[in-house]
């Protein structure tokens, strides 16, 4: 039962068109004009494939293949909102290589004994509010509040933000994910596939270090309380800690700024970000641990004040074991022997574990490049992890 | 012969009230409404001194006693701009030192037989446009174009931007300046006084590292080309470097950006700025060159590419030998063994060079403070400076 390699990179093709910026990549923001556009043109492919569609209060799109027993679904998809100037895979290839593999699977196979669907979730990248994982919260149940400017943007679209609680949803027993890696390991490995272990736990911390401004010309090496030469040895103390812990830890200063912010004063205060990532929480909790107490001795070895703030703290979440051996048998029974990774990025997979069991699958991402126009996927690989997915669903749902 | 302390006093808190900001502080920049008023009030006691009184084409205030000899002028002063929020001695005490001063050698002595001036130079900070040393400059002819921000701001105080080349001056034959030290190198050593030896040589370096902006999550630590993490191993080596030569020699970063400036993103593109002090040009270019050659070390063994890009270079300007012992003379003999001190920061004094003798006092600043209302020097260093200042133009003017 061969998936349409055509079928499926022609559908690629024509939701990268939709957005697309004129420096190349793609832009849907959520509830943005080409993201309307989009929702749409998934829906007729849905409808194309037998699917009974629904859009939730939110804006998800789903689309339903009933099945012969009563229960809860077994679902598929993937975000259909991009980052600014994205890529062609990043969340498309989840929704178009579902659809695809489910409506193989109904011409193929006829109608599933558990009841299938396919989700075009709304957002997840955070490409247009200060919010991430608007869609996937909203099938959890997890939305308390939407945002004014949120709200006004669903009401141009015609969804209710009072109605929201109703997106929420009990009925899922599987969700299962195909993705882009969106790094480099799967490539060097040089495996086609992947099963995903686990999604990696973020800390995002921002570090204040505090010294005193002084001259840069008459003030003696000895005499100064450097507040950027203190960060640099701590950045430099960030990376040596993660290098030391090895994979799966990763530890990155993303932004800094120093004050006054010229170049004949000593700096007095700096601030840099740390975005820290381990699959298991005692490893996340050790690395930022070990960051902090080096952090704090090089403030004290340099009289500088040291202050540590966490601005966002997601524990790492586990794919269930019982997906993780599907996925994997299937890739088998294809003759593929997939490796298993961490995900470093976060994925909506992870948002709804606290409902349903989860899955993912990766193919891997040329030059490990993402959110960018030269995000890609060579074909076979594209074809591949869905066909593995086509079959991870027909051993669960048929 | 005692210096009227009281009169110094006055006349400082008068020239720190002219242009006082609500959060303390004054704020002279050239050519504004307080500049005009301070550069009023000095002529007013310049002519109050019994000096005939002239502004130059730039706006440099000159106070002048024919001596009953032909020749040359011996001339003391400093600037009267300030910074934004600026302290009450930097630039003041120099003006109000050297006028007391000579108002009381021309009462307790007469006539001299040099020609004795006091100069109140109109800038030296970059207070107001984008140069600094507009006046010194002036003085010595350096000025080949007046940019038309600063001739709309000239013709505003009835000055020709047109005539600056009649402010050049080659009739001066020795410039001697009193100065806080604006560092704590003085008030550490105990002295109440030094005389400058040189004013430090300073490059100004623009470093940018180019690496690789990678997901923070998908990227392991061995697969990155991390530039800020390549910047702070080098800012970390550049204080080492200047650590390790010790004094003269300072090295400060005081700005830094990171791109694309995420907190989840590793930084592909890192731009920081050096600047580079020493006292001799070979220890200061010794300094450049370690530091930019650690600096190539550091970003090929982590595959970044680096550009240094030279900012400015001022050279290192010793201050003449007979004026350094003119004023060493001068303390020893009001009792006081003056210590040798290097200028960390640039003064008129440098540039006078290029045309005359030159020469500079300290006296200490309080907590190496400066540039801020908290800048601040001992009523009795003031005096004491003031007094040697005078001391040294009557052994070379009388």
């Amino acid at each position: 039962m061969p998936i349409d390699r055509t079928l499926l990179e022609r559908r690629l093709d024509e939701l990268y068109a939709i957005g697309a910026e004129p420096d190349g990549g793609a832009f849907r923001p959520l509830y943005g004009e080409a993201w309307a556009t989009a929702v749409d043109r998934v829906e007729r492919w849905l409808k194309d494939a037998g699917l009974k569609t629904r859009r939730d209060a939110v804006g998800n799109l789903w689309g339903r293949a009933e099945g012969t027993d009563k229960g809860k679904s077994i679902v598929t998809g993937s975000h259909i909102d991009t980052v600014r100037r994205g890529g062609r895979l990043d969340g498309a290839l989840g929704i178009v290589a579902g659809l695809t593999a489910v409506e193989a699977l109904l011409k193929e196979q006829g109608k599933p004994r558990r009841t299938l669907e396919v989700v075009a979730i709304c957002e997840e990248e955070g490409s247009r509010f200060s919010t991430n994982f608007w869609g996937s919260s909203a099938i959890t149940g997890g939305i308390d509040h939407v945002p004014d400017d949120i709200a006004a943007a669903m009401r141009e679209r015609g969804l209710d933000p009072q109605k929201v609680a109703s997106a929420a949803r009990d009925d899922i027993d599987t969700f299962v994910e195909l993705h882009i890696e969106q790094g480099a390991v799967l490539e060097a490995s040089g495996k086609p596939l992947a099963v995903v272990s686990a999604i990696v736990g973020t800390a995002h911390l921002e570090i204040v270090v505090t010294g005193r401004a002084d001259h840069a010309g008459t003030t003696p090496m000895g005499m100064r309380q450097d507040a950027l030469a203190g960060a640099a040895a701590m950045i430099q103390a960030i990376e040596s800690i993660a290098r030391s812990l090895g994979a799966p830890a990763v530890a990155t200063v993303g932004k800094i700024r120093a004050q006054p912010d010229q170049i004949n004063v000593v700096p007095a205060r700096v601030v840099f970000t740390i975005d820290l990532r381990h699959s298991e929480l005692n490893g996340r909790r050790a690395l930022e641990e070990r960051i902090r107490s080096l952090c704090q001795t090089i403030a004290s070895e340099r009289s500088l004040a040291l202050a540590v703030r966490v601005l966002q703290e997601k524990p790492p979440v586990p794919m269930h074991p019982d997906l993780r051996s599907v996925l994997a048998s299937a890739a088998k029974e294809l003759g593929v022997q997939a490796s298993e990774v961490v995900s470093g990025a976060g994925h909506d997979a992870q948002v709804l574990a606290a409902r349903c069991r989860v899955g993912m699958l990766f193919v891997p991402s040329i030059g490990g490049r993402s959110h960018c126009p030269e995000e890609a996927t060579k074909a076979e690989d594209v074809a591949l992890g869905t066909t593995v997915l086509m079959r991870a669903l027909q051993k669960i749902a048929y």
